[in-house]
């Protein structure tokens, strides 16, 4: 860390830094510059924030220098988590590719999905039993026997499961039916949240929050790492920008960056960025030559008819395309689909 | 609503979302322009999500016309709503001023906080027991023990208590102990918390998350409302921006529109907003200028010393120093201090 | 467009908007929904913005339908355009990579550049000789000088040149020197210069603001394309947003979208887009996946040299193994590289 | 600057970091943290760019430290500029009021604005000459003929006048008009416009981009005083963000902030901020509390017909409604009106 002084920092205002510093374990050094005094402090890094030093009198700014996060850093670990579920790895050659409705709405519908995506080539199947819905008017999921018709698709398909889960109480639920538990993006500075998957021992598929930084995210993972459960899966589903033509913007450079900086696998969700069905296969197609580990597509029997968010669904036609589309782009990039 | 058919849209196509239409009860009213059809739909807008027009062949988009809230909006309910809190109403002619630390830290820093905001004439002391962190590695709060500290404090001073929530067993404990709960910005959109505070019998503060727009702010409170519970404070405290000499960017038009929306009072936190304790003063005028009801400031005896958000706490010197100033304002604004 | 009226409006407001809408040449089409009435208004969209309607009695909102552009839309034209350069195409089957420095610093450094990048297979060498920098300090281009070194690179190796172009003046001179003229991201809403280069007779490469919208980029092309010059290359180089562990947002949806919405080339920039060399090799695959037609790159023979940009210029090594790494990406797209 | 070293860095890379800080000038100070190598570089903040240290071998980053800006700094000039124009002060104890109408439409049109203004307590006419508009079928301004009624309104009414310029002709043409030259938020980084300006011997209202962040508005400014120009008066108008419901979001911390970072004037724009004339009133009044030194407003006698702008407009009484309303937040601010 490095704390600039102000022009008119006093003697006494710098000897009350040095001191803080020192109490705190830090070493101060002391580098005079053209016109003001900066103080590099070598200690640990994520005591910083409770030093104070922004409010102690004579103090211009704090300029934290490396990053806040440790357990999921690259530096930490060299190599890439390798996260099994069932016959799926990801983080290594295979791509994965996850697929399903973005709700359950019925036995009917699950099947057909879960079928036809199993059939295309996905290895995992999505279904929101538990819904976050911005508006209290809409379909909220089905619940409980949403898990049970998932648990009941992939004993027929072969797929693995993952849903969505919003608090304790879902999350003991859906532990029992589900291979890997999803927190989505409106959940992910949901610290209790990540306290509570941190501590199961299920796979946990972390989305990106559609505000949150680079570094927000790799301390939610922090969060779950630090309660004990190394099985992360991150996911960019797009971020919040001035731009309206798409729901949101996909971050591909997120992917990259976060593979270079992050041991854990990264996959992609173009469904939700873009909110546009047309535009599913080409950013699926991005995602991956941009280095994604695997896929999350919303894929419906009927998207006309979809309860929840129909638009960006593809029909079970256009998700075979998708994966036939995919394959040269994948063996381009040197990964097994 | 409206449906604007593409230019290739074919009969069938236009028949089939004049079907659908109908079915859900809408009126489709058919504007032909010099180019292409496009469909007037009168109906309940709530139900719009659901109707999957976007995914229709020969669609080209659908653009909503009416607000999606109901029971926030100023168009159910023409006069302000009041809210009593103690011996303070906020949302009308009073200004409230609600101030205290971030976090409880313990019963010295929080009595101090207290008695010296008291004194200099804020109506209700605030203090988080349960904070969440975007690092593991920071203080998480004093949890239980904050709260009966909140509540001792209160006692003392004759001030009402806000701290905010997190889950529903936080909620539970807090229920005994303030007077107002809130829900944190990074908790807007965790949508099973606001049913929880919308069914049960305190006025709720919301804040505005940091990404969310007008609209979704407003949906927030509609969750709640629509458990129940109308007393609901709303608070802007900053949104995320391009700029990051400030934390956050404190929005100040939305404490206006909020206010020609909307029936319910609407306060500005400063402190949070920019992170910065030289900005808090002039940006608490301004929020009073701009409108708002009433004021969430972060006052802490030793700023330097806190645990949490020191660089963004005034002094109790400078809240006293504050309320002074605001003085004019307040009387330039017609309201009471 | 569709004109949404208060709950409150007047019958005379109502017969004020519908005759400035027959003044303007509209018609107008009354739909009386719930509560509410709403005109449909079938006319000019390019009249819209002068028609005042938002500041008339008893109107609530003015919701545009139709897409404020026309020369630049697919729907005007079907077919992509092609733009020939030199031996080069863009918008067709071959993928056109532009290559080169920043800025022109000296003969060594250009050719050194030229030749490089040529060898690798690139088409069109790039090199700013006029340069808007952010700070009045920094280097600000050899001006003509640079042009000229440019013209004479270009003729060693047969490459095409483009380069950006600041105003009137360097417009002129840049005409005589180069293939190709550029209009940067800080210009693309400097209204006088898309004017003067739509006058032009040669391609011009207009980069997307790093605040514009999609609309407003295309905007900009159609004040290009309604002064005569039909020779519009669109060049997506990331957007501003709250993320900064990137300099920009590469937004690679835009691309596959702008493909959709028109019928000009569109290419991207990942040097500008992320300010990290090492993420312009994913991110240059990662375009080539989303239908992106070319490439624009900054390549130095020496980055720790540069004069501007160092910290995302390709090395001339790591250009050749980029075009290397684009050919398996390039083939699996169908396209030729 | 701060080097920030990678763990794996070889000594002879620190060697070169080393050697290329001190041929530029820079001292260089080795802190060895817990596991890394930080070194603090003393020198002249404005070449910093043009070392290329990010892109040497070993370096992790680099953190600039001091702010990039020289002659506009608090640092550099402790008291506020105040900047003459006709009887208007602006930096000093008045608040100065600039009003008038978007465009110049006609001689009537400005007249009854200019005339309604002044007696209102307006010191300065503004009215646009010279339109950047998005689209190139919108209303372009009147030229030459705008500016030479703008003077014919001033000498009626003892105003002064401001008018946007665009380039090179358009300022000169312009500097025979008017009293102060306007460079709006597109031309923001325009740098040979701010040259231009710098040059001239006028007042320069500089707008900020509606992304620029504060220190890129401020570099803006840096440029005009670095030609010898120093008088610049900043003006705050709203930044693009995610939020839809008002056009932009005014930045009201900027005002805070950029006063305490810089000697020069800074006033704000609630007209083009917020887009909607019944928030311009309230941002008003806030951006007085906030500490500006004054108002940017647009006023039309009939919005409703106005070529440009008339949502954002206030007709002529809602402007003499506003000037009443500013004396008591004027008054408590201790500021004249």
């Amino acid at each position: 860390m490095v704390v600039v002084m102000k022009l008119t920092a006093k003697p006494e205002e710098i000897a009350a830094v040095k001191q803080r510093l020192e109490e705190a374990g830090f070493q101060a050094h002391f580098i005079h510059g053209v016109k003001r005094l900066v103080i590099g402090a070598v200690g640990d890094r994520r005591v910083i924030d409770s030093l104070g030093l922004v409010a102690l009198p004579g103090v211009e700014k704090v300029v934290p220098i490396m990053k806040p996060y440790k357990l999921v850093s690259r530096e930490v670990k060299g190599e890439n988590s390798l996260i099994k579920v069932k016959d799926a790895v990801f983080g290594g050659r295979e791509l994965v590719v996850i697929a399903g409705p973005c709700a359950v709405e019925s036995r009917e519908q699950l099947f057909a999905a879960a079928q036809s995506v199993a059939a295309a080539g996905a290895k995992v199947l999505r279904g929101g039993a538990f819904k976050p819905r911005t508006s209290p008017y809409s379909f909220q999921g089905l619940g409980e026997k949403g898990l049970q018709l998932l648990a009941e698709a992939a004993q027929l398909t072969g797929l693995a499961v993952v849903s969505e889960v919003l608090d304790e109480p879902s999350l003991e639920m859906a532990l029992e039916y589900v291979d890997i538990v999803q927190v989505g993006a409106r959940n992910m500075q949901n610290f209790r949240l990540l306290q509570s998957v941190g501590r199961c021992n299920k796979p946990v598929l972390l989305k990106r929050g559609f505000s949150a930084t680079i570094d927000e995210w790799l301390m939610a993972a922090e969060y779950i790492l630090s309660e004990g459960n190394e099985q992360v899966i991150l996911c960019e589903r797009g971020i919040r920008t001035f731009e309206t033509a798409t729901r949101n913007t996909l971050d591909l450079s997120a992917v990259s960056l976060v593979k270079e900086l992050s041991h854990l696998p990264v996959i992609a969700d173009p469904s939700h960025a873009t909110g546009n069905s047309r535009l599913v296969i080409p950013m699926s197609k991005a995602a991956v030559a941009a280095g994604a580990d695997g896929l999350l597509v919303e894929v419906h029997p009927d998207p006309a008819r979809a309860l929840c968010d129909g638009p960006q669904s593809l029909s079970t036609e256009d998700f075979q395309l998708m994966m036939e589309e995919l394959q040269g782009i994948a063996t381009a990039m040197g990964r097994d689909l």
